[in-house]
């Protein structure tokens, strides 16, 4: 169950030439056309293709294709940038006889040199020609930049008794914070439902996953969820609100989160997945400002590296978080469940208990506001000299 | 000039037993009473000594000295930290002859550790003994914690005929952040001045210097500057809105200024100093959040720190920063004077000048987003293997 598309879904994956050896140019595939949504990066220097694909996506016409390069973000290009990636598109549609509106494109990779958009072009007719069913694997890989993996869940449910099937893939490693930090997934399934109840679906699995992490706070020019559904399972079309489409927004958050996890293990120079944990905040906007605030906070991410429990710097994010009402006297933290702060004060546990702090791989940080009834949840890494290593001379 | 008090002053600094071997407390005495004021952090949770000082202050008696310790931050001690601060400052009250009211105090150093208030107490009077007009050096070498360098900036000027002098001394290495940052100031002069006019001096001192540097965007609980004018220059009195303010206003600038830049260049695993200019935004405010976003980017400050001319990592926490009305083909990016970003795309300069940038320990960041009026310039290093390593073990 590893490397399933869904039904009359294929892929590829090759070399074209913007990277030295590895692959760099990937395709998925819909044999029917797809309904399509997207999510998108809030920062307002965006990719050309970025805003390629959103304007197709706003044009509504069915989605059959997505073409996606790596190793060059076609970002911060000028005009050539949106020309370039119309060609990328261009040359899709001329290699499959589709229209300019059914095909959508994406790139991640260094900001700020033209695409080599010939090497595409001369490289598209052998990419739609190794297009397969079990192309997965290709596609995952091609879509790469520093990640050391690749990034695949798919997820199977039955509607009635015709089975669906959600697969997606991702790359990310740095530059990821909330509201999509270079991070692309791009998720397929043959569900039948319906665009409204799609939109909804993506953006509240998004939410808990992709926006919910955090690598070193930079946001990124290029990130972007794509969700196609071509809808041959042929099940009861999905609606809103029924209990088909709690079980479908079930399996796409779950595909999301183990992407998004998949994301953090993978980050730049990270050995520890930390989940930050708030509760009883007044607001859930308050309880995220104080989990990003301890999530993106250097000293908490190194003392997490050198498996230094230090809770005084959890308490001092905490404050500086700038949310309001919070009263050291009131709040609570808890370091792998272990209480370490509480009435203004270290609680002094057992020195057994407190140096088994952090030395696990898996790290989770709760701090209790005691002021209102809302939590988040956030997933973040380690700060390690790893990390500096490799952004001091990587040229994004 | 180096190490001159003001008129009146005096200083001391020994070793009590909170760190092992070096310095750690320290006392700033006037042999007259002061007009004091006062910045504290906008951390939400603060440190005990902080909270009894800002009482103190507001009840308004002259000051006549203040004790500081370094290695603990006396925070996050519940009822205990308020009893010790309050302690330390009786400490001196005795071997001094001084009312409560007429002391101040500050700690830095790790959260969350009962302040070892014995030996505090029972070196207070060797600590009384040790004061001298020459105990500048002292005083600044017992305040330092992660600091490689005292910090140390002395300025002279003259009101009439009168010779006046602001001595300032600081702390702070890591956690610095606008809006006070671990950093305590502390700062001295013989001026005649009204309470308001050192008041409004002092916060607009701070805003252009301590406000404005930044090492890893983590706020600290205990940030402090301290003014203290003991009148003894004799002076006519310095008033706000006169020429005579104007000439104090500069000269405490210079002074918080060269502070603030010492922190700078001695921050945690720093190689470079990072000056970051932002022009032509629509508000102030604006300005400073493009600036801040520029400064505390991880990403950008790493690719200074392996002198990598990334422009587009600084374009990406342009669009990042939050501010509205940025468009990619509007703003300007100039790396060390070089223009490499203009109406959306790289410039590119020749090869000669574009493989300068960064190479000097001096690196400058100048975004022009052409969008109104008005500045921020703020200051910030480099994001080192050697930060990491620091913060890993050190337990704040």
């Amino acid at each position: 169950m590893k490397y399933i598309l869904p039904k009359g879904f294929q892929a590829s994956g090759t070399h074209c030439g913007i990277k030295r050896f590895k692959k760099d140019l990937a395709l998925i595939y819909s044999k029917t056309g797809c309904k399509a949504v997207g999510v998108f990066t809030k920062n307002k220097v965006k990719a050309a293709p970025l805003v390629v694909s959103k304007s197709i996506l706003k044009r509504g016409a069915p989605i059959r294709a997505i073409v996606i390069n790596s190793g060059n973000a076609n970002c911060c290009t000028g005009w050539y940038g949106t020309r370039d990636a119309n060609r990328m598109i261009g040359a899709v549609c001329k290699n499959m006889q589709l229209k300019f509106n059914n095909v959508l494109v994406s790139s991640t990779g260094i900001i700020g040199k033209r695409l080599p958009i010939d090497l595409i072009e001369a490289s598209t007719p052998k990419l739609v020609k190794l297009l397969s069913e079990k192309g997965l694997l290709g596609v995952a890989k091609a879509i790469l930049t520093t990640d050391k993996k690749t990034k695949i869940s798919v997820e199977k449910f039955n509607v009635g008794k015709k089975e669906v099937i959600v697969t997606g893939i991702a790359k990310g490693a740095g530059m990821i914070e909330p509201n999509m930090g270079t991070m692309l997934s791009f998720i397929m399934t043959d569900a039948k439902i319906d665009k409204d109840a799609l939109k909804f679906a993506l953006r509240e699995a998004c939410d808990k996953s992709f926006n919910s992490i955090t690598i070193d706070g930079d946001m990124s020019t290029n990130d972007t969820v794509l969700l196609l559904a071509n809808g041959l399972a042929n099940n009861k079309t999905i609606k809103r609100g029924t209990k088909e489409y709690k079980a479908f927004l079930k399996v796409l958050k779950n595909v999301a989160f183990k992407l998004a996890k998949n994301i953090i293990e993978d980050g730049e120079g990270a050995t520890k997945f930390v989940t930050v944990y708030v509760e009883n905040a007044r607001t859930t906007t308050d309880a995220y400002k104080v989990a990003k605030a301890i999530a993106n906070s250097c000293l908490v991410k190194t003392s997490i590296h050198g498996e230094n429990p230090n809770w005084g710097r959890v308490a001092s994010s905490v404050g500086a978080s700038g949310v309001g009402g919070i009263k050291p006297n009131r709040f609570e933290i808890y370091l792998d469940g272990v209480l370490v702060f509480k009435g203004g004060k270290f609680t002094m546990p057992s020195s057994k208990r407190f140096y088994k702090i952090y030395k696990r791989k898996n790290v989770e940080i709760t701090v209790n506001l005691n002021l209102g009834k809302k939590d988040a949840v956030m997933w973040t890494c380690d700060l390690s000299k790893r990390y500096v290593e490799i952004n001091s001379h990587y040229m994004t």
